[in-house]
């Protein structure tokens, strides 16, 4: 599993683009597969407590979740324009 | 800021070492600084939510917080042993 992959940058950063972003990954390793899959119940507990601190629409977010093997990655990128401020 | 940074495994992997293993990586990209700093109250509300679903003892948990120009960077390993199964 390379979580390198994850964190690459989609397209060049510039000054006009993404002023302000915040990304939250969650990579859950399961060897032995004894705990239950709970990541897609947990990225809408994250959501939740997220939007305690800062306004968000559902067209600023995007989401993906993966499995590769034995790791499960969820991906968190939400976008934070002007009505994302408190 | 460089996000490889944060996942470069910090020692090899082994069949022995982190059977299970949770990480959890936010990331807030602050240009023009006009939302408050809310990771570390994030920090508190994620590893409640995470609490739901795994049971983790404090010394399973390392938690880091680093800022890198306009970059804050929340990370948090979770390493599960038996007693992280529910």
């Amino acid at each position: 599993m390379n979580l390198f992959d994850f964190f690459r940058p989609k397209k060049p950063k510039s000054a006009s683009v993404a002023k302000e972003r915040l990304q939250i990954i969650v990579s859950h390793e399961r060897r032995r597969s004894s705990t239950p899959d709970f990541l897609p119940q947990l990225q809408t507990d994250i959501l939740q407590v997220v939007r305690k601190y800062i306004q968000i629409n559902e067209n600023q977010i995007k989401l993906s979740l993966d499995k590769r093997g034995d790791c499960e990655v969820l991906e968190l990128n939400i976008s934070l324009s002007e009505s994302g401020k408190p």
